[in-house]
Order: structure tokens, then sequence, then C-alpha cells
């Protein structure tokens, strides 16, 4: 078999399972039943998209199980894979292990906005917070999806926090909605992607969502195969060959984990990131942040169990993302820029090919 | 001597001295022509101070020599000391080891205001950032003043990002201004404070300015005294034993460092607070950047010079916090709350025991 | 009072409270029974100590309560404040959060043999370690005495390490003795010092020992006076001004407490140093850790009980290493090299001022 | 084409592409003349190797490019990425930036006898070092080569780190050699691996050399394949389905750099680590290091040129990792124990396949 042979064969086998969605990839582990990180009972999802003309945006909410975070927080742990970012609410989580609101993600220029909105958000459940009782430490995460969105219109308001949490639930959309409306990933569309991994030993699930905005196209790859030299003509538009991007990777778990076990879980993140031909690019704010949906006090799980924690979050992750590469719809925005997505390419080479699927 | 005969004469020494707000304290090192941030060539500060009634707050901008920190960022380096605190701008600042934009102070529920207002301003000098460059980190930094200012009023605007740095000077003011302008410290009236040393082996200066609003009372050490029963006595009002507080230390140097090695002077700040009392208070969010103002690339200092520069960094720190209690103004606000001044304390202090000075 | 006249008061009442060493500094927390970290049930400290010409050094063991330390590792967590140190465990134990050894302090060319000595102790308990069972993380810590102790004769063995360990008793020597026989201090002889405080809220005890071997005599302040003036007259020979020796801080507590927790008590020695006018100098390796006598698994204490003990760290600290310097007793070493006492000194600055005490 | 006929394809093409080592993994960046870290100019490799018996181990010694280091360090930064481990030197690395010594690779319980070795080896071209001059900084990684090697047998001694610096040359052996020779990897015989990319836009190459010894089989991926099915059966001895082992990675790069800088690079090693399947796992000491050997002082390279360096490092240390497993030669040592290769096992399923190669 000559080498050409062989790539078209790893192609075309490709093809043959990509519709299959949820097939691309190695796993190891069982996912849950709706392999979404509302699989970890009592997270809900919820989006606010702004699509019209060069904005191309939104705010998304992932809320944790607790009625009232501010009251009764969770353990949390985060890593910072690379820190081209600007996240809000990392430095106090990183201390107190704990999470103390619902975790937004948005665009990197309306973090502002919705600090300011989850703050308000939070004061209807404390409103004594930062008079009697002590301040409330918003966590937003953001990616820059100033291609597609022209961030400078401002689109986002302090209001849509409110929005975006009266909209979550256990069912949610993935793709181009919410935050991740004009997100872009190895030059195609990114988005929001999840995925769940179940781990036998602790009779636990591992959930995840990501905001993926990250990777240069050249250093793609799907089931090991570097793809570009194929993907890249078949795009409406060139993409330029930087990781100049940021992925938000988010975690919950239903096991009692102390924040220091949380954050080694978050960092494995970076594994999975790295099967998909990621090298946590320079220009990129890849963030990892785990919490643990069971009450307080936060306490040590026995550290024989980790390891399948550990195996599931680089393999959730691995897999949120082409969720979200496969979710994404196509989107035009901000002067006049569209990403191609992973679906219509593939797509294109199969037709290419010869391939029915 | 008794002991009782010895603590008067401490106190009568520490009274006669603190009119001469400037010699408390130990001073190994001299102190810049001002003793002030603004000895280092080109760096001001600016304020907007807001008090009426149930308001009392503000915006203090810091603005390092460059014209452009966007095009010219400054090599830069931060310590959290403890991490109950909600900056913004630290994690792309400990991976990049660079200052992109001039500096922000106010409470605790304005950053995500700042933060906007900041990446606003920074448009002006940078029309592209976000679209074909890339984004902004603004860096924002926060004290909780909700004793005396209602934070829940939201009374910062954007637009006074504008106005902080419009006012920004060389000369400026202290105390009760600005982002100090509700601020506490050590249970009396906190605030903005500064202080300059000056490194003969680099001829160099470092400057430093608090935003101070840290410390418990019963902690305070001046010239190595507990005073907390004296003091106590004197307050308007009561005060709350805990270090629930959060300090602001920045630093400028003109010297040409690594962010390295700014990072390891940010972190001395850590032992100028110990020698004032504090213990970086579990509520305390006690943060330190310093910053070079030579141009880039950044690049390491010879070792040999750096041990007068973590000096410099701790007695200086010490000092701005002394020069920031005893600036202050009496501020009252939020649900009638007030505190007392040093000043007019120590004026108590020395009429009750007799004392001209 | 002229300036000279108060110190001269205040000089004089040092002097008098000097023999009782106990009360140097600013005392808010109560002692415990002995003032001494076997204070904490169960913690005790063995010393050998190496005393002849050139050789002035030792191992000093620190014995937790667990009978088998690797079948039943403690919580602990611990800070660097500086790192111009050579340590020996502190990246496992960060990753884990747990003691697994005895903590061992040695100079600093005597690691390596130290940390053999110790893997071989453990596997009198753990025979299958390093087998069938994972390896063994030995905590091994060190200062550089090489002032008046020659590194290179390498005379410290591996078998010290089980002779430190089996003199380890409730009751121990402080001052020039164990790994503390060739220290300095300030310019002034160091060595082992050690104190403990109670902390009412939690019925919990913090104990703290340390190997004091750091400052700059310019830089010293006792009871918050800069003494250096005084005391350089009475040194037996002249000290560089440098701050490029070390420090190690060692902490039990008998309450339980997560890995995270113990990192923030830990970090407080910086506070403690930073009263004795301590800059946490370049050159020197300034390292704390604390641990929990608890039985695992590590939890979180409510964090509204941390906050004392943050203030006993830092208190702790500041008095242990005064310990150290008024327990010291001159020695003499390599190259004719000798350190004079803080008691000394005390000594004849008195009998200068003609005071009796 | 059903899915076992695609595996059966995929499988065929790798074991026909296995002999030509060089060309397994996805390739984006050009190799070095020999594809090894002696391809930085300077860079020498030496070891030792024990192998009788029980004994199957050694030390590793990677010499740059200075001739003192100790007078003339070169800048260096290091990355935990999971940190079971027992590194020596990583604290000051971190303070400092700098390596001071050669990197010595081990065995777990021989890092104390190293760590003495390595002292006395630079005392000689540091005679005044831990006297008149500072202590020395020794760097000694390790990895437990425990099933194969018996560590209590204590074999490596201080005068073997001589030995193995004076064998260093830019030609070296790899595979069951020197620290590499005990060491397994994915359930096979792991060990010594090197390669290197060049970066046109820098005119700089990357060198890599592993201590690999980290995996579990049922997590491999060769070419984005999971292999254990196939590979299970064709070993000798079964393995144990745990990543308890650990990676070190060293990198040597001919540009100059920051530490700041540096760490970064290093830390990408873990994507690459990511792409072989391994997620880090919890009892696994993964610790990368990489220095610049261009001159003193460190400064920061243009943040341009890093995203090319950062690829480099993470698919530098993938393909190091593949040509330890490629050049690893089966080794039975400690109770019987034994390790396939890869090259074993790869030989046999072409056999089984029928497929000539």
């Amino acid at each position: 078999m000559t080498t050409e042979q062989w790539r078209s064969a790893r192609l075309h086998n490709l093809l043959e399972r990509w519709q299959c969605t949820r097939q691309i990839g190695c796993t190891q582990l069982v996912a849950g039943p709706t392999n979404s990180i509302s699989d970890v009972a009592g997270v809900r999802v919820g989006h606010v998209t702004l699509a019209e003309g060069d904005v191309q945006t939104g705010v998304t909410a992932i809320v944790p199980n607790a009625d009232n975070l501010f009251a009764s927080p969770l353990c949390a742990g985060a890593a910072v894979l690379n820190g081209f970012a600007k996240p809000m609410g990392l430095t106090q989580l990183d201390e107190l292990g704990i999470l103390q609101t619902p975790i937004m993600l948005t665009n990197t220029f309306s973090v502002g906005r919705v600090y300011t909105g989850l703050v308000r958000y939070m004061l209807e459940q404390a409103p004594e917070a930062g008079r009697e009782q002590a301040t409330i430490n918003p966590l937003v995460l953001e990616c820059n999806d100033g291609y597609l969105n022209d961030q400078q219109a401002f689109a986002v308001s302090e209001t849509m926090v409110h929005d975006a949490l009266a909209a979550a639930n256990t069912s949610f959309e993935r793709g181009s909605v919410g935050a991740g409306r004009g997100m872009s990933c190895f030059g195609l569309k990114g988005g929001i992607g999840t995925s769940s991994r179940y781990i036998h030993q602790l009779d636990a699930t591992l959930g995840v969502l990501v905001l993926a905005n990250f990777g240069r196209l050249s250093a793609l790859r799907l089931d090991g195969m570097a793809l570009s030299e194929w993907i890249e003509p078949c795009l409406t538009q060139p993409t330029a060959q930087r990781d100049a991007g940021s992925i938000i990777i988010v975690m919950a778990i239903d096991a009692p984990l102390s924040a220091r076990q949380l954050k080694r879980i978050a960092k494995r993140a970076g594994a999975g990131l790295g099967r998909l031909g990621s090298y946590w690019g320079h220009g990129s704010g890849d963030i990892a942040l785990a919490f643990s949906t069971a009450s307080q006090p936060c306490h040590d799980v026995d550290d024989s169990h980790i390891e399948e924690l550990l195996c599931a979050s680089a393999e959730g992750c691995e897999f949120a993302v082409l969720d979200a590469l496969l979710q994404a719809t196509p989107v035009q925005g901000f002067r006049g820029h569209s990403r191609s997505t992973l679906s219509d390419v593939l797509d294109k080479l199969a037709a290419q090919h010869g391939l029915s699927h």
C-alpha cells in the first residue's frame, strides 16, 4: 500500500464514521446517557445568542446544581494551560477552592459587562453581599471571537446574564450558539461542545462543556491524522496559520473531591487538547475548570480513584471539542468573514473521493 | 521603668514624631524627592472621587510613562499574597510578563465597569484591537469599600475611567480620594498612600502606590508597638476585629528588569505589610504588582543588584501604608458608618496624655 | 525627650526584658505550656550535632505523631517565600498535599546523604517501598552554614539520619545544636528556635520550629527597633551586609486542615519574618511548611477559623526566630570564623549603658 | 471497509513504517541532522549502565555547552506536569531561572547519591562554592525503575556521576541504557529517547532527550491508534494497567530566551505526551525542563517567534518518546520481571498478520 493509498483509506474511514459524530476519537471510557455535561445531575446550560450582521456573539451560562451558590458554594479548581486570557474570578477560586456563582462564558470585550450582570444577579440571592456580607467572586471566562464578531460593538449587555441564566436547561443547543456563536477552531467554525464520561469505580460522572476557539488548521489531527492539506482547499476563506484563539473547558463531577484534586483533574484537559494537535499556542487562552457537585466541606477522595478521573478529563475534553466542531453551523459576520464547518468540509471531501455516506 | 512607664514613653515619642508624617518607620533607604510613585520619571496618578451620602467611592488611575502601552508594553510582574480578591488582568500578566494598559483601582463591584471603560479607552490608541490585532488585557484591581460605601449603588460608570486617566498628574492627592475614598485600614480610615526609595547601586528609584483597605486594629503595630488598646477608645465607632479588607500595592521602577525579577520584587510588599502587623488575613485580597519603565525587550538585571530592590520594596510598601493612614481625612457614608483617622486618634491621645506637639 | 534619649529608653527597656526570653515581641496570642513545637501532641525533635574544628554542623529531625507515615501520611502544605534553596520533597508534597516521612534539616551539601539515609530509615517501616509499593518522598530541608562550617568536609553521613530520629524527644535543645550548629542569623549566631500558640476558637495548638540562618544585621528589628548601629560594635567579627542565608520554618497543628489551608498558613511565616526586618533576601532560601497531626482524609476546616491560624503562624514564626537568637551559644569554626550571640551583645550593651538586669 | 478491515489496514501501514523508526508520528517540523539533542551545538550525553541480575539501572548526564556552568550559568525554565516526583533543584531553578550544573538522571532512590556526586564534581570547577561563594544547585531528576531494578540495592554510587559526565559525547546510545536501563513505558520497555526540530524563523534548533517510564498500555496511541488489544497478547509478561511511572523531558535550544519563555516551552511537552495517550497519570512524575545555550543575561525573544518553539516542543517530545520505545532492547531484572520491546511486539504482529517488512 502506498502512502497515498494509505491516507486515502484513512480518510475514507474517517468519512464513513463522521456522521456518527460520537464515534470519532478513541473512547476508552463509557459516555453518560446524553454524552453531555448535564449527565451530571442538576447541571444546566443556557444561551443568549446575538446574530445580526457584524454582531455574531453571545453569552453562555453553566449553572451547577446548587440553589444558592453564594450561601452554599461548591468545591472547585482551575488550571491555566496558557494564560493569554482575561478570565475573571480565578485568583479567588485558586485561594479558596470554591465556586460561588454560575460560570459565564462570553467574548473578550464583554467580560466587564457580564461581570456586572453576574454581580447583580447574585444580589437577588444575597442582598447583603458587599454590605454586611463579603463580596461575590463572579466567574466569567472568555474567548476572542473578533474574526466573526465585531467586539467593538459591545453588543453584550449586563442584562443578558439574566437571560442566559433564565434559559438554563439540562437540554441545550451546541455549536454556533451563545458565547460560541462567533468562535473559530482550527480554522473551522468552533463554538460550544459537550461530552461526559462515566467512572465505574466511583459511580461518578464527569461532564465537560467547552467554548472552542483555538488551534491552527495545520496542526489539527483527527483520529491521529493531520488533515490540513485536504481540508484547506475546501475552505470558503483562507485561514491564518496561528494558534491565537482560546479554549475554555468546564467540568462538573458528581463525586466529592477537594480543590487540590479538582485542579489536577482540570489540568488534564491539556492532554486532551494535545491529542487534537494543539500545543496550547502562545496567543491562546487555554483555561480549564472543574467543580464538584457534592456538598461541602471539600475533602479528598481516596487518591486511588483519581487516575480514572484524570483519564476521563483528557478524553472528555478531546471529545467535547470534536462535538463543537461537528455541531457547528456556518456563520458569516464581521467584515464578511466566514468559517466553514467540519461537517461541510467532510461532505466535500466525501464527494471529491466519490464516497457515499 | 515599669511597663506602663515604658509604653507611655514610647507613645510619647511616637506622638512627637507623628506630625512629621514621613518619619515613622525605620528608614534604611533614602526616599526620592517627593517620596511618591511619581519620583519614577513619567509615572502619573489621577482620581475620580464620588462622595455623596451613601456613595463614598471612586476610581484611581496609575499611568506609566509610555505613550501607547498597547503598542509598547512594559515589563511587569505580580504577586498574590492572599487571593481573596477579584483582580482583572493578572492571568495574562503572569504568562507574558507585560503591562499593556494603565492600572485602574476601584471598589469590588465596579471592576466590570472599569474593565469596559478601560477597553474603550485603549481602543482610541489601538483601533484594530480585538479586530485585526489581538485583544487588550485591561488591568483593574479592587478593594471592598462596602463599610463606608454602598457598592450596590453601582455608582462608578464606564466613562469615569476616562476622567481618572485625564486627571493623571505627577502631583496627586492621597488619603480619602479616588478609589481610596471609602477604604478602611486597621479599623481606621485608609485609602491612597505613596512613597519612593532610591537605590544607589542601580541609580534607580522604586516608587510605590497603595490602595490600603486591610488589617485589624488589634494587629496594628506602629514602630513595633501594638497600639490597639490605646486607639480603640478613641474611635468614633467600634471596629470589627477581622482582617477582611484588602490592599493593592503598585510599584514602578526605572531600571530594566525581567518579569521574573519584577515578580520577586512585588512579592516583598508582603514583608512590609508584616511589619505593620498584617498577617495577610483570610478575607483580604493582598496583591502587589511591579513594572519597569525601561523599554523592551525585558531582560534580567544582574542579580547582585536585586537585594537592594527587595529591601526597597518591603520598606516602600510599609511606608506607603503609613502615608495612606496619615493622609486620610474622615469619611462618613453608607448606613451612617464612619472611620476615624490615625491623625485624629493620635491628637486625642496626645491631649489625654497632656503632650503638646 | 530627644531622639537619643528615646532610643536609650527603648534599649533600656529591651535589655530589661531580654533575659525573660519569652517576652520580646508583641504577643497577641497565648503560648502553649512549653512554648515549643512539642506542645502539639506527639511531635518530637532530635539532633545530631558535629562540633569539632572546621566541622560545625549537624542534623535535626522533626518527627510527627504518626507511627508509620508511609502507611498513614499526614496532610501538609508548603510555601516558598524565596527559592534560593535546595529542598527535597516539595514537588510531591505540593501535588499530593501529604507528608510521608519525618522532616530532616541539615546543611546544603548534606542534603543528598540525608535523603539516602531517610529512604533507608523508611524502608524499615515499608519494606516493599520502591518495589511492589510506590517510592518514598523524603522531606529534607537545608540552610547554608558555610561561614562557620566547612561543608566541603561532607561530615554528615547517611546513618546520622537514624541517630537524629532515635534521639527525638518532646524535650529538646535549641540554639547551636543539630542542623543549627553552624547557622548565622542577622550577623549573629542563629540555629534552632521554637514556639507555640494556642488558638482558642479551634481548641488547637500551632507549634513552630525554625532553622534560622537568614537576615542582614542592618535590617534587624527587635520590638520595632533597628539596632544594628549598637550591635555592630559589639561583634567579635564584622558581618557581611547581605541577606544570603536561609530559614526553614516547620509548623505542626493539631486541627484537621486541608493541604490548601495548610499552605496558606505556612505562607504567613513570611509576615513574621518581615516583622524582624527580613525582606526575604535574594540569596536566602526561605521555606515554610505546615502539617496537621489529625488523621486523613484531609478536609477543609471552616474558613471562619482560619484567620486566627494565620495570625498564629506569623507571630509564632517571629517568636521562634527570636528564640533561636536568644538560645544560641557562641560557635567558632571554619577558618576561624565565629559569631557572637544576641545574649552576649545585649549584655555588653547593658554594661556600656550601666544597666543592671 | 469494515472496522476490522480498517484497523487491519492501519496496523499494516504502521508496521510497514515502523522499521523506519523516524517516520511514526505526524511531523510538521523538520528534524535536525541527527534528530537528537546533540543537534544543539555543544550538548553532549553520557551514560553509566548497571546491568547485572536484580540491578538494572544507571545514570545519564546531559551536559550543556558551557565549560563552567557555576561561573556561567544558562537560562532555564521547568514545568511540573504532574508532581508525583522527587526532583532536586527545581525550586531554585524556578526562582532564579538559571541552570548551574549538568542535568543528571537516575532512579528514584539514587537521587541522594547523585546529588552528592554532582556537588563534588562541581567543586572541581568551583573550589570556593559553599565557602566564600554561594552553594551549588545540583539538578537531579528521576524515574522509578522498581519493576525491573531493585532500587533497594542502592547500586548507584556518588562516583558514577563523574563517570557519566566523563562519558558525555555528542554521539550517544539510546534505549535501555544509563538511567533508562530499567525503565518501562506503556507496559513496554522504555528508556532514553531523543529528537530535534529545526525552527526556520529563528534559525534555531530545539533538541529533546527523554527518560521515558510512564503510561499505561491501554492508553497508548500510535499514530492515533489505540493498540493495546493487539499488543497485550504479544507481551512476555502481563502489565499493570496504571500510569504510575514518570517521564523526564529535557530540552536544549540554541536561541536566546528568558526563563519565562523557556518555562512555557518546557510545558508543551505535556501536549506531546497527550498525543501518545498519556493523561499525566496520578502516580507519574512528569517533569519538563528547557534551557537555552545562548549566553547570559537572559532576555525575551520576540514573542512572535514563540509559537513555533511551542509546536516544536510538543512534537519533539512526542517523537523522543517514540524513539525511546523503538530503541529499547529487552531487559530482564528484579524478581525475574521483564519488559517486551515495541519492536518485538510489532514484529510478532507482522508475523501474525502475514506481513513482510
